[in-house]
């Protein structure tokens, strides 16, 4: 399944979420798409790759459909996450709101500044780098986030590999090679700045 | 054209700096597709909607690629950008090195704690929120990124939009509405996460 496809289920599911949390029970594909500003036979299409969860006429059923989706993504059960690196963007990870109740928990944070060490930030202990390997043994984390300076995010990277990490959040650098087997995402601040630029320039030959 | 596209032609641009960078000048599309996970169909097909850029066994020289897809993009201009909210996020974005040179430029930031105002952040001055407008006016940014807690974001967005910005980019929430004409990019850092847990549980059932 293409990553664009993931990505458009995540944001189904974050109006989803949005809407359970005002007291709405149902929703119709066509609402769905005007939120997210993509077509409605898109959205009942992507929803329909997973089984036959609407009803027709009436739409979808808000729960039922947060059910499945957070069974699809993996998000029904809760990972644990280390966090690599804890600059200014690594504080604003460990006080990021978002991730309670969505089936991701920052369980440890590492830095190689050794003064960091044993500081709490947003109830996460920070630890020195050296503890990275046990950390992930005694955790069982699969997953880590990764924003720590570029030049040092390769070695970072091949640590984490080797020590069990399934899967990385890459906040560091475009470029950054992981074995087959071991998935990455990468947040792309300028890509997304790009977006917007495209959408920009369009509009003016348009 | 979709978003999955132009994201794509980001992560060509950001291999293909990376290239240049460490002095290679002609690249074919079968090796910028691994780089980026993609097919080389994929990367042919994306690269011929813009015109006839490679020779047939030699590829692409790189510096003209980069040339190119920076004025699709719309990166051989340079945008002024606005920061609203200068939080632990909002910092690491002004300290951030990866806007230099790629077509964006944080001219100013914003916060709505005055003890903030005056201090200096990666060179951008932090300035109350009452000036948001002027300084919107004065810089003629036509961009804003927004990192402010959810509940102040709707709000925010509403005088970005009021004071002419076009495109947002949106840190703050997943809910935010903006009139047609006006882009938005949501940086969603659970969606990611979520990319990662999909491939995990999709590794287990294969």
């Amino acid at each position: 399944m293409p990553d664009a496809t993931v990505r458009r289920l995540s944001a189904y599911l974050r109006q989803l979420e949005h809407l359970a949390a005002a007291g709405i029970a149902q929703v119709s594909s066509r609402q769905l798409s005007e939120y997210i500003r993509v077509g409605a036979a898109q959205v009942r299409r992507d929803l329909a790759l997973f089984g036959q969860f609407g009803q027709p006429g009436r739409g979808y059923v808000v729960v039922n459909l947060i059910d499945h989706l957070r069974r699809i993504l993996g998000t029904q059960q809760t990972w644990r996450v280390v966090l690599v690196g804890a600059g200014q963007l690594g504080h604003a990870l460990l006080r990021y709101p978002g991730f309670a109740g969505r089936g991701f928990e920052l369980v440890a944070a590492v830095d190689c500044d050794h003064r960091k060490a044993g500081k709490r930030v947003g109830g996460v202990a920070i630890r020195p780098l050296e503890d990275l390997e046990e950390i992930i043994r005694h955790t069982d984390a699969r997953i880590a986030i990764l924003t720590v300076p570029a030049a040092a995010a390769q070695d970072l990277a091949n640590r984490l590999v080797e020590a069990g990490i399934e899967g990385i959040l890459n906040f560091a650098t475009p470029v950054l090679e992981v074995p087959q087997g071991v998935h990455m995402a990468h947040v792309d601040i300028t890509a997304h700045l790009e977006q917007l630029s495209f959408r920009l320039v369009s509009n003016n030959i348009a």
